[in-house]
């Protein structure tokens, strides 16, 4: 499984192109790209500015000698680079498995190019078993989670090491929602998206142009 | 325009009864309506409980002796009194000139009756005089704000004392819309929420069940 995301980490560090403003993504999969941005950095001096969706993700690529930017410092992203926890045929997914939802989305709302590079596991034909997760508000979040759980969504709260309840990047709570299947994803969106208290969801629809999965029989890529 | 505010503070708070769980809003308006409860709690011996929409109202409410109680640990609310910066003839309204309008709109939700008090100089045709407030996310804010320009909302920053970014009780910024006025406040809240790193905007809608006023004339009641 770690060969297949380092594989499929290596060939999206393809797209890259000197001079580009870049989103790395958050987590295990999308690390193995920002190893190998570094590598290419290094060894083909290419100069780059990129722009990070977490903290984590922040430390590994300062460690590394990529030139971080403030999101506030630039109008645009040429490309962002990310993981992705379940995608269907409409290239619908769903993230947020590592907590960084939000910065997630708002690096991709304003990226001309978005690739999602994922292991086969990780396409499906509905979204849902994977758990969605909710980023939101700290005050009234008890109630909020009571909500979803009377609406049958089966929620639990995202908890750190500590067993305490997680805290984003952003200080809000997560929720994860155990669905089972999404039947329509789209209604589920705009419902969260209206939801008082909700600051953002992983459905992540109409955002990728481009996914890329590595599996026993090489890569393989899916575009929109 | 201080005693009109103080007429309608004590009007709402006859809306009090013994053993209510009870939403405190916040701003000058407000402020009159909690000094007026701690009032009837004193002298009346008002067993009740108290949710807060501020640290700005908690720390009022706390020094004039009135119970509070966390979000976390209650269900629902009886009755919230709140102020309103602008009000139409459907009772649709603008909040947020305080910056509390997050956590105003999350206590809103969850009250049974839910009461605007105002002088008679916030009751208006259309909305959007008074400029709309949007809480965002600080990561990405400077993005959104151009957005919001090229819309021509003509955005401000909410500013604090010290001439810095305002940053909310739950840690977000607040971008001020000077739209002049809302031909259609509906579909503006519902492009507001779809929009990524907005948390929460000043439009509360099909919330408010009475509108308290006081003019000239003496004190007004409005229904919905």
């Amino acid at each position: 499984m770690k060969n297949l995301k380092k594989q499929v980490g290596i060939e999206a560090a393809k797209y890259v192109k000197d001079g580009m403003i870049l989103g790395l993504g958050t987590g295990s999969t999308a690390s193995f790209f920002v190893e190998e941005v570094a590598r290419r950095v290094r060894e083909e001096k290419l100069s780059l500015t990129a722009v990070t969706t977490s903290s984590v993700t922040q430390a590994q690529a300062e460690s590394l000698g990529i030139t971080i930017s403030s999101l506030d410092s630039i109008d645009f992203i040429d490309l962002t680079v990310d993981g992705v926890d379940e995608f269907d045929p409409d290239l619908a997914g769903i993230k947020g498995g590592g907590g960084a939802l939000l910065m997630e989305k708002i690096v991709a709302n304003i990226s001309k190019d978005y690739i999602w590079i994922a292991d086969e596991s990780k396409q499906v034909d509905q979204l849902g078993h994977f758990p969605l997760p909710v980023e939101v508000v700290q005050f009234g979040a008890e109630l909020l989670f009571k909500k979803f759980k009377q609406k049958g969504y089966q929620p639990s709260w995202r908890l750190n090491f500590e067993e305490e309840k997680f805290i984003t990047d952003q200080k809000h709570f997560i929720i994860d929602l155990h669905l089972g299947k999404i039947d329509n994803a789209q209604r589920l969106a705009f419902e969260l998206d209206q939801t008082i208290g909700v600051v953002e969801h992983g459905l992540f629809i109409n955002m990728a142009k481009h996914v890329i999965i590595s599996g026993e029989n090489g890569i393989k890529v899916f575009e929109k």
